[in-house]
Formats: structure tokens, C-alpha cells, sequence
């Protein structure tokens, strides 16, 4: 059977664009550092090995794609300094790392567990992400969910 | 203040993992294509216009890594082929996909809208995720969380 995504356009496709800014592994790991509290391009270099040139790359692109600001600070006899505080679009990236922390805890933990827990504040409990639609029901499986041509669908013409 | 962050390592962390499989672009777009039900190598790659060679590569990666299986079928006349199925490892992605996709949605979108909405099927509701506790407890905003070294946790030792 022909599946009817074949008939739709992926050109505009907004995962792929999501994915064109967070699909490499040092930009996640930036953005780890980042909603974690280290703010600080030494703290973050020492901390994750990141190759000095890449870290710079990715924080230059997480700015210029409004991911990230850089915000002035100065310690004690020391020349001005940057570091780099989330934006709104920034902060709401915060679900994409619960979710990706989750399944990476899952299955990808060594056999004594995962090195960090994100909890709830309130009562310790660990953080996960749900399925949930815009009515507020609760999806228990992806079964229930469906795409659909969205206002932006194109037909696709192969190249 | 220095980010209590710094004291643990990141070697094992779950979320570098997770990204060193998801973390790149293509990877995604092969997952978005599955989850839709486009399944077959030449629909694929005629459908996203990915490179043959890297679409080989991302779908031989997601084998191994256990995140999709191979299926056998048979066109009448044509020779034995394989498509690409989810396994639970890859079909526990969806939430992940979900909230790169709502996201993407939000920010990355043309001025019409995003080319394809996810529905819950009951009520044709716009899916996403939302945050929530072990307990059960949703939560508002991210700053109702906080991490806490997790039982892999390890001591940063800068090299």
C-alpha cells in the first residue's frame, strides 16, 4: 500500500528545520550545559571536551538562530566577558531535552544508571514527557495519534 | 556563582548518547518518514531527495543501534526487498519526535503553517507533550525542575 505522506511535500517541513539547528550532537550537548546552569564558554569547554572551534561555532549559531543570548559579565580584574542565557525559544526546547533524556536513560544508561535525574521540585519524582492533545487528553500510545495535511502542505512533485 | 553542574561529569550522559544517534539531521527526517508510514528505501529517498548513500548509512546505523528492523517483501516480478519498521526502542521515539516536531512548529514554520499536524485520533486535537513527574504531577514550566546526580553520577575530573 502507497503511504499518503508520499503525496505530501517535505520541503517546508518544520522537523527537518528543528532538526537543520538541533541534529548534531554538540548543540544538544551545548543546550544540556546551558539548562544545567553552566553558562560560561571556559566552564563548557572544560566541562564537555567540546574542540574550542566547535563550541564557538555552535554557541554563534544557537544566537543567531534566537536559541541563545549572550549576556555581559566581568569578574574581578578581569577583561568583559559573555555568557549565554536562553531566550524563550530557548527555554522551550526544555520538553525536546526531557524527552531525548528519557529515552537516552532508557536505553542507553550504563548498568549502574543514568549520571543525572531531572526531578520535580515538589516531590522528587523523576521528569518524563507525556503525549497530550490540545483538547488535554493524555495519549497512552502513538497508535492514537495521526498526521494530517497541515494548512502549509504542498503536493510533492519528485525531483 | 559556579553551577554545581560542573562537579559531575558528563562521560556517561545519557543525553550525548542520544544525540550521537539522533543527532543529525537526516536521522530524524529517516524516523519522521517511518513514523508516517513511508517505509521503503526508493520511497525514501525520492520523497526527503536525502543522498542514497547517506540514507544507506543512517538506516544501517538505525539497525544497529536496534532502533529499526529490517522486513522482507516481494513485489510481484520484482526481487526480494526489505522496508523498515520500528522497533519498541525506536517506536518509544515518539515523544521525542512529537516535541522536536511542535517546537519546530512554533518557531521554524512558513507564514500558512507547518505542511503537517499531528492529531489524536479521538478528537482531531493538536498533539504535543507536556512535562510530568513520576507522581503523576504536571508540570508548568521547567523551572518547577531541577537535576540531581543520578546513581551513575561520577565526580568531573577536568583532563
Amino acid at each position: 500500500m502507497r503511504p499518503a505522506a508520499l503525496d505530501w511535500s517535505v520541503e517546508n517541513c518544520t522537523v527537518g528545520r528543528a532538526m537543520s539547528i538541533l541534529g548534531e550532537r554538540w548543540t544538544f550537548v551545548v543546550l544540556r550545559e546551558i539548562f544545567t546552569g553552566v553558562r560560561r564558554f571556559e566552564d563548557m569547554r572544560r566541562h564537555t571536551d567540546i574542540p574550542r572551534q566547535v563550541l564557538t561555532n555552535r554557541l554563534t549559531m544557537l544566537v543567531e538562530q534566537g536559541v541563545l543570548r549572550r549576556e555581559p559579565y566581568r569578574e574581578p580584574g578581569e577583561r568583559l566577558r559573555h555568557e549565554y542565557r536562553l531566550t524563550e525559544k530557548g527555554f522551550d526546547l526544555y520538553p525536546v531535552l526531557i524527552a531525548v533524556w528519557e529515552w537516552g536513560d532508557r536505553y542507553l544508561a550504563d548498568s549502574e544508571g543514568s549520571p543525572v535525574t531531572v526531578a520535580h521540585r515538589d516531590c522528587e519524582g523523576t521528569l518524563g514527557v507525556q503525549l497530550v492533545c490540545s483538547e488535554g487528553h493524555v495519549l497512552k500510545s502513538p497508535r492514537e495519534a495521526a498526521t494530517r495535511p497541515g494548512p502549509g502542505a504542498k503536493l510533492f512533485e519528485a525531483r
